[in-house]
């Protein structure tokens, strides 16, 4: 007999299995069909029982991935042939996850919903690397933008943010970091701190830290590279490591 | 002889014991002593063992409540009388939580302090209520802003997000709902969804939701309170109670 068919999803987080809620993991473990993204760390799947399918539905370089209708109806179709599915998606569903989608079509299927929210990158992995995203006297608020929208291009909303006092974090948008640069240097902010962190959470975290006019150079010379978020505002000047880069910006104008 | 002095922010998460993560409950396992908020759910105290110390430091009706200095300063103090300390606050300790605060001031003791993230309240209690803060088409961004600022007045970023097309979420802004609804009328967003939403995650969540010229009767006639989250935005109607509601306009409207 097929189980009722059910579909949950779950927020995995930045990569880190042990920041994973303990909701999550709870899902997991009862799951028929896990279908995950790239962005999630495998070892998560040792979570869920070895009996589960495991379905793997992100994008890998160089190979085709699946289109968003064509994981709609995978989900669809497990629940409605293994019971159980939880959908796992890096950091939290429905920061730029698509996740509102994947639950308006099971719905059209009239097939039971819920949604279990992850830490989101967008706060965690600046935490992780030093940087408190709001800080009393420093930042009020943060602001959150995709670097790539349906279109492909970064979200037009960057220009409004880079006029602000927000802290602003954009994700999904290494390959765009030219881009920003600009934005920000037209609004005359060259000398404020950036940040941008890959693999925040995981041993081979790594990132650049800089300023606007400066952090071209340093993604270079670190070669950081996508899955990574963007910390730009005063609040990255709170980097332990900051206070150093700064000084010797200051000793190069002096001279 | 007294344990190496230690000092873990812990994000609880919105309430929800089991929207703890794996990495938080770990940490309360090992704790000497638990300082929490009035945001913590006070069941997440279980995750801890019987014999640690459990202290209360966040701010109840009627009574007097710690300062930030206090709170800094027995935080240090029981690292160093107790050992491994674990600082408990609601959401994730970054988000308006002064959780960079703490860690300042322990470090300058030399106190090691690390810190696990949580889930934070803008975006999950917005999506356990079915509203995603991000939807293609919808939103490509989201602006959390803090209700009380330093001098206890809303920030001023809130003058600025209301002429953007971010979601907005307002953290700590219940008191300030007319305010708020005054600076989108301004911008002649009357119509814009909007809703409230008090202890999110939890049983007894209760919620407002309508657009922006309604929203006060609907938050009087629902009785809602602090602690809310308020998210204001296109994304909030897509809550699968909002389109009854958006028709219910448009009669009066043709009336």
């Amino acid at each position: 007999m097929v189980k009722e068919p059910k579909i949950t999803l779950v927020g995995a987080g930045p990569g880190d299995v042990d920041l994973m809620s303990i909701k999550g993991a709870k899902a997991l473990a009862k799951a028929d069909v896990v279908l995950y993204d790239a962005l999630v760390n495998e070892e998560i799947l040792s979570l869920a029982p070895e009996t589960a399918v495991k379905i793997f539905v992100g994008k890998r370089a160089g190979k085709h991935s699946m289109k968003q209708e064509e994981i709609n109806q995978l989900l669809v179709d497990c629940a409605l042939n293994y019971g159980y599915v939880v959908r796992l998606k890096g950091g939290d569903s429905f920061v730029f996850g698509r996740g509102y989608e994947e639950i308006d079509f099971a719905a059209s299927y009239n097939i039971e919903t819920d949604v279990i929210p992850g830490i989101s990158s967008s706060i965690a992995v600046p935490a992780l690397c030093g940087i408190p995203i709001t800080h009393r006297g420093v930042s009020e608020s943060f602001w959150v933008i995709t670097g790539t929208t349906t279109s492909g291009k970064i979200s037009d909303d960057i220009y409004v943010a880079a006029k602000t006092q927000a802290t602003v974090v954009v994700l999904m948008g290494v390959n765009k970091i030219a881009e920003i640069v600009k934005i920000y240097q037209k609004e005359g902010f060259g000398r404020l701190p950036i940040a941008i962190i890959q693999n925040g959470s995981m041993p081979n975290e790594r990132y650049a830290l800089g300023v606007i006019n400066t952090i071209e150079e340093q993604i270079a010379e670190k070669g950081i590279a996508a899955p990574a978020v963007i910390v730009i505002g005063a609040v990255v000047g709170l980097h332990p490591k900051f206070q150093p880069i700064l000084e010797s910006y200051e000793f190069v104008d002096a001279e």
